[in-house]
C-alpha cells in the first residue's frame, strides 16, 4: 500500500450525532490521537455532557456550530432524520470534507438488513443535499464497542473510503490511519457506497454467530 | 472461530459456466483438494476442452448433465443469462446445494459498478428460480487469477457465505476451507447477499488502484 498519505495531525474534526456510540466512540480515537475534536448534537448541552464524559480536550456544541467550526465533519446521526439534518446545515459544510458514516439499516427477528435509499445511499443522499460539500464515505465498519474500550489499544481492520474527490478521500484515509491499528483504504466512487454501508448488516449478522466485534481487512494490499 | 464444519471431502462439484475465469479456476483448486470436479458449459465440447486444460480429474460437460451429476452445483455464469440458465436447469438442481458466485456488475469508463437486481441480488434470483434448491451466495470476492497460478499456494482470504439453510451454509463453509488458505465465514441471510455481490466492484476500484488481487479478511473471529 503506498503512504504517500497528507499530513492531518492538525485537523480538527467535528462529529454531527457525536452522542451516539459510534460518533463517542471515533471522538475519544481522533482526541487520543490529538486531534481538537467537537461533538455535536441536537442539544448543547447533551453534546458538552457527553463530551466531559469522553474526557481529553473534547467539547461540545450543537450540531450547527460544530459544522461551521470544526475543518472536518463526520455525520454519525441516525439514518432517521439523516436527510433534514443535512438540509439544515448546508451553508455551514459549504465548501467542507463531510464523512458520513451513516448505515440505513433496519432491523427484525431475523437481524439486520440493508434499507432502500431513494438516492443509492446515505452517502450519496448528503452528497445530494449538500452539492456544495466534499462528501465521502468512510467508518462504517469500525465497531463502537471497540472505540469506546479503554482496554482496546488498536483496532485491527480497515476503514474502506468512497469518494468521487481524490484529496478529500485522501484526506480521509490519513485520518482513519490516525487511529492506532487502522488502515485508510481507498475503495471506489461514491456511486459504490451502498454496499459498504450495507455490508454493515452481513457484519452484525458475524457478530452474532462468532460473537465477535468484526471488521474488515483487505487482503494483498 | 468454530472448527466444527462438516467432512465435504467426498462431496463433488459441479461449475455451471465453469470455461469462465472464475469457474476455471474454482474447478482448479478444488480438483487440488481431491474433490470429483464438473465443468459444466453449453457445449459440451468446450467444457471438455477446458477440463483438459485444467487437468487432473476434472471432467466436462453441459451444464444440464454436470448439475443432474454433482452433488453440490456451483452457479459462475455471465450475469447476463443467469435467469434464463437456471430456469432450464430446475429440474436437474432440485434438492441440491446451488452456491450462487454470480456478480451482477456494469462497466463504464468510471470502472464498475452495481447492477439493481429484480430479486434483491443475483442468489435472490437463483433462489426465487429454483424453489427446490438449497441457494447459498459464496465465492464472489476470490479472485480468478489468483485462483488460476500455479505459483499461488494459498489464498488468504475469506469467502463470505450467506443463506437461509443452516445446514446449506456450513457445507458451503468447509468446502471454501477446501482450498489452502480460505476461510468460509458465515455472513447473513441470503437478503444480505446484494451487498456481498455488489462489494467486488470496490475490490475492482480497490485492485486498480493499489495493483492488487484485493480480497476480504474478516477480523476477529
Amino acid at each position: 500500500m503506498s503512504t504517500d498519505i497528507p499530513d492531518v495531525s492538525k485537523v480538527s474534526i467535528g462529529i454531527l450525532g457525536g452522542t451516539g456510540d459510534q460518533g463517542k466512540g471515533l471522538a475519544r480515537r481522533f482526541a487520543l490521537a490529538g486531534h481538537t475534536v467537537l461533538i455535536g448534537s441536537r442539544s448543547a448541552e447533551r453534546a458538552q455532557a457527553v463530551a466531559e464524559s469522553v474526557g481529553g480536550s473534547v467539547r461540545g456544541a450543537d450540531n450547527a456550530t460544530v459544522a461551521a467550526e470544526a475543518d472536518v465533519v463526520i455525520v454519525a446521526i441516525p439514518w432517521d432524520g439523516h436527510r433534514s439534518t443535512l438540509e439544515s446545515l448546508r451553508s455551514e459544510l459549504a465548501g467542507k470534507i463531510v464523512v458520513d458514516c451513516v448505515n440505513p439499516l433496519g432491523f427484525d427477528k431475523q437481524g439486520a438488513y440493508a434499507l432502500p435509499v431513494e438516492e443509492g445511499s446515505a452517502a450519496q443522499q448528503a452528497a445530494a443535499v449538500l452539492p456544495d460539500s466534499r462528501v465521502v464515505a468512510a467508518f462504517h465498519h469500525v465497531s463502537a464497542v471497540l472505540l469506546l474500550d479503554p482496554e482496546v489499544a488498536e483496532i485491527t481492520l480497515d476503514v474502506l473510503v468512497a469518494g468521487d474527490d481524490r484529496e478529500a478521500t485522501d484526506t480521509v484515509q490519513a485520518l482513519a490511519a490516525r487511529i492506532p491499528g487502522v488502515r485508510g483504504v481507498y475503495a471506489g466512487r461514491l456511486r459504490n457506497a451502498h454496499q459498504v454501508e450495507a455490508l454493515t448488516a452481513n457484519l452484525i449478522s458475524i457478530n452474532r454467530r462468532y460473537k465477535a466485534h468484526a471488521g474488515l481487512r483487505v487482503t494483498d494490499i
